[in-house]
Parts: C-alpha cells; structure tokens; sequence
C-alpha cells in the first residue's frame, strides 16, 4: 500500500492545498477513489482549465480567463470610482456584500519592504499610470487594516493627491454585532476617534 | 469575478473534497492560482493518474494500480495469516502501526442491512473463496468495533468455522495513554471482560 507509488503522488500532491496535512491528504484520497471518482475526475479537468487558461487581468490586475475581467469591461459600472484592494479574494467579499458599482485594482500584495515587496512588485507603476489617465476622481482604499496595509493606503494616498485624485479610506471601527468588551483596544481607540456626529 | 466560470468550476470542483465547504473551496482556489500554479498542475496530473490507474487487487480488494497488488504479490508474507479489515485506510494504519507480516483482505466496507449492504456487497463471497482455498490458517478479524463492525466480525467468524480456520479478534480496552476515569463505559466493560493473566 505504502509502495504504491501512484496512491503516494495523489496524497503529496493534495498537501499544495492550504490546510491540507499528511492525514487530511490520505483522507481525501482514499474518498475520492472509494467513493467519488466523478467528482476526482472533474476536479482534475477543472484545476488543469484553470491553470491554462486563468491569468491576470491587463487592467485591474484581478485573476481572470479574458486579457480584460468582466468587471473592468463591464460599461454599467461607474468608470471615476476606482476601490483598490489586496487580493482577488477582496474583490469577490466586496462584491457579494456591498453595492458598491465602481472599478478595482487589485495589488499583488501590499507594501512590505522586508519581504522585497515595494511600489514596483505590488504594481503600483500600473496604478500610477491609471490614475494619469484622468478618468478616475475618487480611490477609495480598501486594503487591510494592519500595518502594511495602513502604509500601503498611505503611500497610494500621496500619489492621488500629486495628481488632485481624492483618496477615501473605508471606516475602521466596531463591528456590527460586536460586543465593546471582547473588542481589542487599537479598534476601540480607532472608533473613537473616527466617530461621526448623529 | 463571481462570473468567471473557469473559476467558479474549480471552486465547485473542490468541494467534492471531504471537509471542504465554500469558504476552503475559494480559499484553495484562490491560493493555487496566485502562489501555487506548480502544485495545482501537478495535482491536476496526479488525480487524472489515479482516477485513470486505480482500481481493486483481484486478491485483497485493496486499492492498487496493478490486478494484484504489492502486498498480496509479497513472497516474504505469510500466507497462512489473513487479517480482514474494513477499508484501505485500515491497512495502512494496520502497516505503519504494527509488524503484521501476514496478508489482508479489504472489506467493500461492513454488513450493513438497513443501508443495502449484505454478504455479497462487501466481498464476503471472494473472502470465502479464499478461506476454500485451504492456504489460510488463521483469520485475524480487525473490523471496527462498531455494531456493524461486531455484526461483520461474527458472520466471518461462523464461516471460518465452517471451514475449520481459526478466527481471532483483535483486543479491545483501554487505549495506551487513556485514563480510566474518562474511558467510556462500553470500552472499560470490554476490558474488564477481556482481562488476561500477568
């Protein structure tokens, strides 16, 4: 059993999943053979399509099929909004959540000089020369609320305002259903201060 | 994004995964294509392997890219001591755990009436074939000890008799390392049962 060298690749290669360890990866391949080999089958056309055909989108830089996302070719949406963001994976929670009807840009990332991320690697060259374009009149910055992503924001901020761009950045505070006492200081001091008159 | 079908199939794809629900799907997803292309490909390649190459050993039922597989093909095994367990997770386990150097015969699961599963659905047929051949001596029951596990145990039990083969059960109490005061009731009645001189 252990020297079936097939069975063996399928269980190593399961472990590129996030979260997927050496006992999780012996389950998965265990029911995918004993009891689901349609789903294994179709899971193998699927990620093979994906890594062929997904690459990024020339515009916003989001994952996409087409040299230009269906967002950014979308004409419905309101092309002087542009909302920048860290990942793809921001621009999906934004999009099931709010109405907001603007562009993205997705970085690759966020600033973090440590890790050899700066201005270039993230692209914000491409983000530059967007803005240049003189289409886009607001930025709202929607990277995270932690270190990097505060300096990220900063950074984008300046070179809106070098080009009379108005930069927002969306409110930290409280979450809705949260309870005052379980919240951590830094949220509660940023609530405080970015309070709004009733 | 959301209408990216070559994205959106993957995520579904995934979820044919044991444990994985819309939020690991994307998650995976996500991850795959922007930080793993190498390992999706290769996963893509390993499941199209397997799916394509696995199927039962003629002998033990287990899972095996040849007709039969490399533990019933050992020489160096003894072919007189015959375990019979549920699934092939149960061999591995069974390998990696113990120094059993006898052959096996895996269960298509365990009887099971109310869930269609008789004799003849989990493989008893073969097994009794094999017990006619006369080259086992000893059947070493290593079902789960569930009802159904205890119900399958039995049955093969009373058909080793018939046959004049010896059948054992593999020991049942309290599990190395367990404390007596949070072993379940069931398990501590067993060990009191099943004592053995010192």
């Amino acid at each position: 059993m252990q020297s079936e060298p097939v069975l063996h690749n399928l269980m190593q290669a399961l472990r590129c999943l996030p979260g997927v360890g050496q006992k999780s990866a012996q389950r998965m391949t265990l029911h995918l053979l004993e009891r689901d080999r349609q789903g294994a089958f179709k899971l193998a056309q699927s990620l093979a399509e994906a890594v062929d055909k997904i690459g990024n989108c020339k515009t916003c830089q989001t994952l996409s099929s087409s040299e230009v996302c269906g967002l950014c070719s979308d004409p419905q949406r309101e092309q002087q909004l542009l909302c920048v963001v860290e990942t793809p994976a921001d621009v999906m929670a934004i999009e099931s959540a709010t109405s907001f009807k603007g562009m993205y840009f997705v970085l690759n990332g966020r600033l973090s000089p440590l890790d050899g991320l700066g201005p270039a690697e993230i692209g914000l060259d491409q983000l530059a020369e967007r803005i240049k374009q003189g289409v886009i009149q607001e930025i709202i910055l929607a990277t995270n609320p932690t270190i990097e992503g505060e300096a990220t924001a900063h950074y984008i901020s300046e070179m809106a305002k070098k080009h009379n761009v108005i930069a927002t950045r969306i409110a930290h505070g409280v979450p809705f259903g949260g309870e005052l006492e379980y919240i951590d200081s830094g949220t509660l001091s940023h609530a405080f201060n970015g309070r709004s008159e009733v």
